[in-house]
């Protein structure tokens, strides 16, 4: 960590400053140019509180040489991180389709479209049990019930099932869901991240509507630092100004993020365009920007069904996603 | 609500769609243009999800009239809320300074930053005992023992306390907390929303760091709808590609809110910017906006203590932007 | 157009404003709800102002049901336009690697890149000679005599020359330019883009750091409207919030461009990002995504070229990437 | 200048990097640190091309302790510049009010509203001659007559005029123009400021739509390095995704140019928001935020014209907006 310091003669605050970075067992290297005066930090700067220095009257910049992630970061962690879904992994050379509905209506419903998305080539069922809206008013969910009907699912099926959890309150209700998804709005409810840092199951971190990248890693930080390691990240578009889609999917994040942590990075072209049309297009695309999976929203009977629409495909196109994407992944790889 | 199909003649889907809207209770008027057809949806329409239709396939676009915040909103309570924090009011014709530390140190800091943020004008303290971070390795804060000091700090100075709960789990804790603040991150926090909804204090809740005026209507909706009516809102900033401050505060949020909601809405300089020099002038500016009050960090030791800097005042600035303050309130009011 | 008015009974502006829509020489259909008011427009509505409309007290909001832009419409021109650059396709089954340096240093650096990219798969040569520059005292590009360098290129290799354009005085210097590029910076510059509507050149139009796809397809517009329609639109990445890229590459903008316009669409992964290791990824997702084009930055002596670096690839590196792209588009066509 | 090296053994690069900063004039300061080095650039850094040197393979960040804005700088010239736009200051002790129509429509339409707008105390004229539209469709306005009919509101009220140029082509044109107006789409137009520069006439440069502070500012050194330092910088508004408000006005940028430049700041709450009740509450805290004047539209019949609407006050609401200011000023000064 590089701190630039103002052009001034404040000996005491920067004695006083030297002095707390030594505390927190760190050596500095104190460098003094003409009109400025440059502090590097040696030693493991991870646990600087960099807001806290870059808020100092005397400081005029901070820059980080070494990443504020560490149990996350690639550079400790060199090899890919393979994370085990029942059975299913994800990272290394895999590539897993998650697909299913936005929310569990009925067990009829989500066994059936289980049924038709294995067909299609799918590895893991998704579907919202609990679901956050906007609105009070709109509908929320059937909760424990849908966990009920995904477990069905997966029964006579085999697949894995994902589903959203939206407080730490409910983790006893998830203890036999697969693999616990953690919803954009909630990626900085620490609290919630903490609890699931606890326990032993996958966590499928999905990246906030306006946050970095060095924030979402930051998240999963929360959950790797409390012991839980089997993190994969999800790409789901970030909020901008641009009205044609609902969110504009970033998947420039998918090669940084290769670099930057070893572990698994997925991509929901679904949510991040709102538009179903676009759903084809952009999972080739991200299956060639090297994502390792894919998060689609599959919906079987959309002439009824209300929730279907612009952002759902049929098992039919889904099927094709599948094919389209799996010869990527033989050019690519 | 106005609901433009689709130039299309895929009749069993709009049939359907109609059907639906009566089953939820409205009436449904249809006008048939060249090349479009026009829903005016007649009734209540708070309660129907926008966002489903807008993704069904033969739906072009659809335009709300009626506000989707219920209430929160002023065309069904004209007169201005009156907010009473342990006998403090906001809203109407009055105007609140809330002032304190960032972050609550210790007990001798907390009482002493109380009695000089008195002494200056201030009329309820504010202080973090747990502190949201985006790094798990950064202080998380004192906790319930933050809490208790600044109560220790109410007793002395009769100052009402505000403090951020981060979770639901902790309200026992808050129970003798005067204004329970829900920090920019749990915005779209539901499940904490509420259950904050069930008790019968007074909530502050932050705008989200990329959050609509609509959505954050729609959180304090989610509050209300379970039956606490006493929220104040808080700007704080939005997220942009500025970097010569921390967040680019939205002051005309300020005026859109006192036409849409009855709610007191005050603004926080200090985390918005991030810098101290900007704290008195986008103080002014925001009571010359019309906003019902200020939250100010003010800490009384900046030469040795390390959270202060760029965005905390002293006691004697904080004093200035008071005197300030009041005199642009009485030109404008 | 569907204007929906307010809840209001100023008769008066109503008919001010029914007179001034037919006016325009369209007919006005008047459909009367409860509490609301619906004007259907009928007819060409390309030429009405909807910020004016919208504007106006009376009226609450205006849906556009066709849009603003026609000759780069896809509806009134359904199949995709082919855009020769003097022999070099663009647009449908053909797709083109534009690839060079960022500036024009000297006749030996672009000829010798210009033979290098040719024989790693280029079919057209890029260098800039005006460099837009947000700093006055940078580098601002050879000039005219840059200019004659890439001609001498291009004599060498056979390979047509794409260069920017900064303002409409230049227009007879890049008389024999092939291709005319309009950076992002002058998107709408108008008076350039309706100086370029007036020649007989392809131009190469770049989306604006902040443009919304509309706002760029209304600049197409602005050249097309003057009797040029030899425009190919470039997507290079809009401004967010993420530091870790320079700009956010926004792909799913390439398919929605293939709905709304019959236009050739490029992509700059060089730009876009300003990293050289995500040159190759991104390339590829471009061209996944449904891109006709790439437009890539090479420089074939790093080690000593200063304006090589992060954003640069090698000719090798270029190389590989026309190998990637050209397999990915046997899977997806 | 503070270059940090990435943790790597290229001495060639690393040599190669350090003679070419001292062929630039620079001084080069070199400190060895564990696993970095880091290079302190000592002289004039204003002509060092930052993107370039951070685009190096071997460098890891470059961080600025000079703002690359040198004539536009307060640190080399602290005191307010006062600008003079045909008798009337702007600047330090100076505050004026700019009031008019978005558009000249007509000789009586533009005279009479100046004659209004004086009387209720605005000290400038403004009016749209030449008018940037998004579509080539829209009204383009009336050209060089409008700028005849604002010339003849001149002479019966005395009022200095302002008016919008859209490129260097039509400078002999704004000979007789009092202050020329660079809009927003042509912040970045750098042809345009290059020759605005050359000039002996007072420039209104409003930000761009999603432009940094520093790029402004950068823009307005483009204009002074030529030669012309009459300058008047005007925030108007980003984009951000905020849809109540056209843009978001960025007033914290106003106290952050009162420190960063010697320049006088103005505030366009009309454009900013596009709402005309939110114009009043926005000027207000224009003022208080520290700015120098004010840019209002203002008709004077928004019965018949159509431009009028959400964004323009009448007269008698621009004079109550005078009166408040002119009392906001008394206290803040």
């Amino acid at each position: 960590m590089i701190i630039t310091l103002k052009n001034q003669k404040d000996i005491e605050q920067r004695e006083s400053l030297i002095d707390w970075i030594k505390d927190l067992g760190l050596d500095v290297h104190i460098s003094e140019g003409v009109g400025t005066t440059i502090l590097g930090l040696i030693g493991d700067t991870s646990k600087v509180d960099i807001d806290l220095i870059r808020s100092l009257d005397i400081v005029d910049s901070v820059n980080r040489i070494q990443e504020p992630f560490k149990n996350a970061n690639r550079k400790f962690h060199p090899a890919d991180s393979i994370i085990d879904v029942s059975g299913v992994k994800f990272g290394g050379d895999n590539f897993q389709f998650i697909a299913g509905p936005c929310s569990v209506e009925s067990e009829k419903q989500v066994v059936s479209i289980a049924e038709e998305v294995k067909k299609a080539g799918a590895t893991l069922l998704r579907g919202g049990a609990f679901k956050p809206r906007t609105s009070p008013y709109a509908f929320q969910g059937l909760g424990v019930e849908g966990l009920k009907y995904l477990k069905k699912a997966r029964e006579v099926t085999g697949l894995p099932i994902v589903s959203e959890i939206m407080s730490a309150d409910f983790i006893s209700d998830f203890e036999d869901v697969d693999l616990i998804q953690v919803g954009a709005r909630n990626m900085q409810n620490f609290e919630l991240l903490k609890e699931l840092g606890k326990i032993n199951k996958p966590i499928l971190l999905k990246r906030g509507l306006a946050n970095t990248i060095e924030e979402w890693l930051m998240s999963a930080e929360y959950i790797m630092s409390e012991g839980n390691e089997n993190i994969i990240l999800c790409e789901r578009g970030i909020r901008t100004f641009e009205p044609y889609t609902r969110n504009t999917l970033d998947l420039s994040a998918v090669p940084i993020l290769k670099e930057k942590t070893h572990l698994p990075v997925i991509v929901d072209p679904s949510h991040a365009t709102g538009i179903n049309r676009l759903v084809r297009p952009m999972s080739r695309a991200a299956v060639a920007s090297g994502a390792d999976g894919l998060l689609i929203e599959v919906h079987n009977d959309p002439q009824h069904a209300l929730c279907d629409g612009a952002q759902s495909l049929k098992p039919e196109q889904f099927a094709e996603v599948v094919v389209d994407c799996k010869k990527i992944l033989e050019v690519i790889r």
